[in-house]
């Protein structure tokens, strides 16, 4: 009976052209929504192996849809964008570009997020599974997600028609770089990626002059009791064991000393793991607002809005167990529980949009002998750069084959009959 | 054409009477609401001169009225009560008096405010009017109140009827022993005592074990909410030029460290010195508190009480330039301008309630000699006691005198045709 | 090969007198360091069964010693003490005993919290490893604690000399009935209890009258904004991945609304999960505390005395382990994985007293059914009683059969040679 | 014996030219440090005067030193420049002048301020002595300061040499047009115009990703407790007598809702009317920035740094009561008490620099019909334009009368031996 192995067995053979693959995306990074090259190095890429090609979905995403018979649909995400940050980790194939910042300011651009990863181990499972369609059955859809790093291109993709331009999945499936021993998988069941959050309030005062304070609605006094009791939130309306998160990134009011200025305005960032604590904290941040502006009697209430943001990603429980399971025969001892993340990602918009379940898993990328000595010296804050550090630089093997061999085994528990 | 000259010519006779009556008073200190020997003295004083006495009124308050002839009427009061204070002046006359205190536990009692002055110098000139008809027309009320010091005794005497038990006057005067210089008198336009009220607070939240945060909302959390921002009223809501104070004097909530109670309790004490900011400042706490507690969704409003308190004291612009004329013709350099007091006073109640204009000023009572060396040392903080003081001692003279003279000064100038 | 289940094939025969002996021991509640009834039984109870006993430690405690042989002492932990709480189960054998109070008032007492359960099945196990020491070898400490509600009894037993009492065992055990279905035990590796740790802060201010803030240095708004500041140590210096909860459970200063007080005092309570963030908690709520009188100017700093309180409970990776995989195998799937506790414990002194490893595990007292129900209905809250509830009941089976077996299979894989 | 009467027996004839140099003054304003056509004009009318003429003082100042035999020496000074404000008086010599701003940008320039009044007030009583020598004996010195308004002209002059470049007076005399009542003067003896400080504090945080408070120490939170905190200082540790402001004008940190930002940045204006009280809160602002910044364990202390600001301006009793009467026998009831102002001025870093006793006082600028409709409408706040106003528009009579008489009248108490 054939399986991830069969389909596995070509890995060798293709890996030096995946490595090239990996070079070359990791050199010419993209940001979001600007996707271009990559995505037409993909669409080429998957056209050449066989795959129906849609692409231009919200923008630049691209779906290729291998269709193999009857059997399941099983949908896998890769995302494709890069970051506005300078490169620094000296390798050979470093980024050099720049894209055009705000005012026309040539930015760096850098894959620091380890998204060229990801669409390598796509690319490469989506080739060995064209080469074997005699070991499985159904269909195939392998996704190349935009703009994930600006939390809107899942929802782009959908918005632009995606549940109609591609058959509905079973399932959905999504990996991601992460700083552990590169080899090793991380599954998790339930709660894994938080939810993010933007609120932008902006309170309303009345200004006046700075001796007349009678004859103002201190804004900056506000904004301040929003922040103090805002902490209140995490202390003491969320449990200990419920993580949850409240920071207040920017605070701005009045442009001189000498004046009550006539508004403040705040941005809060806010960091859940389940959809219950994410409206509770949500409802919490609205009623304090609402209530410091009253306590000072400001003309109006405070104006605010919610902007940006990423959904909570937790991994449904069978899916998860399946894989989970799949991997520990597959990868032995190198097939682990992933720790809660603190990160976010919009991957989850996708299965909401067919409503399916999913599971996203974790794969290293750190030279194994590195992290060993990290852990040891008690270093491991300092000497593994992490997603979005400047010097993030996924090791290339055994990163790109353990990425590859993740989603062939994950996708072929449905796919297959045999494990 | 007589005048106040004429009237106060008897002072040097009835001298030694006053000063022994002003000792004996001292020694026989009594509380509000219990001035029974007092006010039988002043009774049985004012029937010896032929006024026509009110007795027992809200208590243990009198009223002595002495008409003579058609002309205006005019009302004077002193107040009778003393302190719940352990006297250690040393005086010879000092009080050894206690009376029961709470549970019967006998409490030392002291005349701390200088009330003994008070009565004694509104005796004398009583006597001294009613000595020398011949030198006025019209009417003399002298109103001898209890219970200042609870701030119930006005309210009392007014509730009692007051108002139907002696001559509508057409001003009320009160004056007050000061820790200024013996011998000097002075006035103010306009506010010169300050409101004082007191509010209590109990904020409903809701108990949990202490582990359990979520399933409370925090009375104690949401109490020192209300005192911090309690705080913005005086520093952002009312004008640097106008005085006001907000003390919360106690906060009281829970009995254990591990345990969130399931309320708070606060009182708070306000000075102001005009109805207006009194409003103010009313309207602020109550706002306060209410938004506080929606901030932090307490299961129902707080209860906001208000008790006890005093009004503002604020001097008649017409009357008080009608009197501190007269003083600067009688009393010459001594007749000064008085500092607006912090503290608060009963009195206006009463020319509230027969509607009528007043005027309420200060008479030194600081050994001269010892409060200009103080002045020199700037030591006048430490080495000048002042009300409520365990060691407050006017000296006898010229204190006693110059209440007298101030008492039939100011009224002679509506019951005289000459100053 | 023999192995627990040797040992527990008496079980079925003792069931009915360890069921009475429950029963007895529910009605007859004893507070911590008074548990003279219930530490004569046990002793009573061991030597009957062979065991050699030593009692009268630290008061009250008891252990019994059972030396079987060559092999691994291993020391097996209940607690005895009941709570001050009035019991409303309802049960035939309910609690109907009191104990002096304060001031000699008789207050009720009750086994809410379950420890009449614990020497039920520790009696249990002691007497089926006494019946049947033909399968195992080593030495059985049955160790009987006193006074750990009140957190004092396992250092008083330490503080008594136990370590010098008896054998230094190689692992130590202990076991609480939690309100999860009865039948099941839950185990847990790593952090499974909280520290609980109690500070009392007292500010020195500056008295002085309610209208003369400037002459005090107010410790109402100095506490209040300690109150207020001490939440950020959950909202900002600990990670959301790191459970810890501060609780300012009270707060007390000033008598009345109109003079600012002495001095404040408030007590806190700190729960943490390991002994980094007990420490890391710690110095901030001193940094806070002086910080903020430091802000206020305070004439001496404060004073912050750390009482009562226990210890995290962290079970050995290895040992937990080990027992995990033994339930596995006894109890099938009602054996699972425990959640993080929010309550304490002191059980963690003894083993740190001989410098041993340790797991505490739980077992479940609710009736399954009326468990199944709740979770069903969304009511676990409201429906099952939980420890500490004067309505706490476990049902006298599963339960009491079930915390036996846990115990000779955990002991049994130190002891026995089979699983 | 001659007297101001004398000398101001010439007023009625230069009226018309002093009205025109008024109007022509308020056509072409300029801003501090940039009053070249002012000053030369200025130069030129005091040099056709008689005047010994010193300009060029400061960058722009002027004095004219007109020395009239032996006697006192008195130094009267005005301030010439005005403010970027865009005039809406709708006066047919309204400014249509502008200034060159930030960045080159022409911005609008204002006498809003009434400096034009005090210059032409000043320029006609330097005439009305120069042109009657023989009523007065001493010396007169006329200082036309500039850049009042960015609170650093008076200061300049000093540095640039004033104490050397003109004669040391025995008093200095100012004057300030005010929105009461034109033909008005009022006068204050002890705190007439606040200090203003400036101070801006820089937090030092540490920044992290908005998801790890724990790495951070939060700026925002920390700035926050100081706004907070700082409203203790007015409210607490300053009397209720005592005036005093601490507004807090501008806040600002961090540029994302995502991010801890590494500081904050606050920008406070604190008022006050003597140095004592000046001294007492800057001390406490400091103090409050460094214990919050301590209470969150920053990496480093705060940077608080002074700038911009004003003295306080307190009239010397002996010279204000002598200033007061002769007004009160010039003026009749249209000499009246000054209120407290809350604004600010340099003034008195000149009398300060020569060590001498200083009087600043007030005269009327608003339609006393108009100014009287208002105090009965009670729309004062509304219809009343005040100082800084885009409408502030002196009536032209007899405010200039009135500036010029008040001068006259007040310099002669030293220069003429008659009122």
């Amino acid at each position: 009976m054939p399986g991830s192995t069969d389909i596995l067995a070509g890995l060798s053979r293709i890996g030096p052209e995946l490595e090239a693959l990996y070079r070359d995306l990791h050199s010419h990074p993209e940001l979001g929504h600007a996707e271009h090259r990559t995505s037409n190095r993909v669409a080429r890429l998957l056209t050449d192996c066989g795959y129906d090609v849609r692409d231009g979905i919200g923008d630049t995403g691209v779906a290729g849809v291998l269709a193999n018979g009857d059997g399941p649909v099983v949908l896998v995400r890769a995302d494709m964008d890069a970051l506005p940050i300078e490169e620094r980790t000296g390798l050979s194939y470093a980024s050099a570009t720049t894209a055009p910042g705000e005012g026309g300011t040539p930015q760096p651009v850098m894959h620091a997020c380890g998204h060229d990863v990801h669409v390598t181990c796509l690319l490469g499972a989506a080739r060995l599974m064209a080469e074997s369609r005699d070991a499985w059955n159904g269909t195939l859809v392998a996704l190349f997600q935009c703009a994930e790093e600006t939390g809107d291109g899942a929802d782009a993709m959908v918005a632009d028609g995606l549940t109609d331009r591609v058959p509905r999945p079973e399932v959905c499936l999504a990996q991601h770089v992460l700083p552990m021993p590169a080899g090793r998988v991380g599954t998790r069941s339930g709660p894994v990626l938080s939810a993010a959050d933007n609120y932008r309030i902006t309170v309303h005062g009345r200004g006046a002059h700075g001796s007349q304070p009678q004859a103002s609605v201190d804004p900056v006094v506000i904004a301040s009791m929003i922040v103090v009791r805002l902490q209140t939130i995490v202390s003491r309306e969320i449990g200990m064991l419920t993580p949850a998160v409240v920071t207040v990134g920017s605070v701005h009011a009045g442009t001189n000393p000498n004046n009550v200025p006539e508004s403040a305005r705040m941005e809060i960032n806010v960091r859940t793991y389940d959809e219950d604590t994410r409206a509770k904290v949500r409802a919490a941040i609205e009623r304090i607002a609402k209530a410091e502006c009253a306590a000072a009697d400001t003309p109006k209430p405070p104006d605010i809005e919610r902007f940006g943001g990423f959904p909570p990603t937790v991994n449904d429980e069978a899916t998860t167990g399946k894989v989970a399971r799949a991997f520990a025969r597959h990868f032995g001892d190198r097939a682990t529980t992933l720790d809660l993340q603190t990160a976010s990602e919009d991957f989850s918009e996708i299965p909401k949009a067919f409503g399916v379940p999913y599971t996203y898993w974790g794969i290293g990328g750190t030279d194994p002998d590195q992290y060993a000595r990290a852990v040891k010296n008690g270093t491991l804050d300092s000497d593994v750069p992490v997603n979005h550090s400047a010097r993030f630089a996924p090791v290339v093997q055994p990163t790109i084959d353990t990425g590859v061999r993740a989603i062939v085994v994950a996708a072929a528990q449905w796919l297959t009959r045999a494990p």
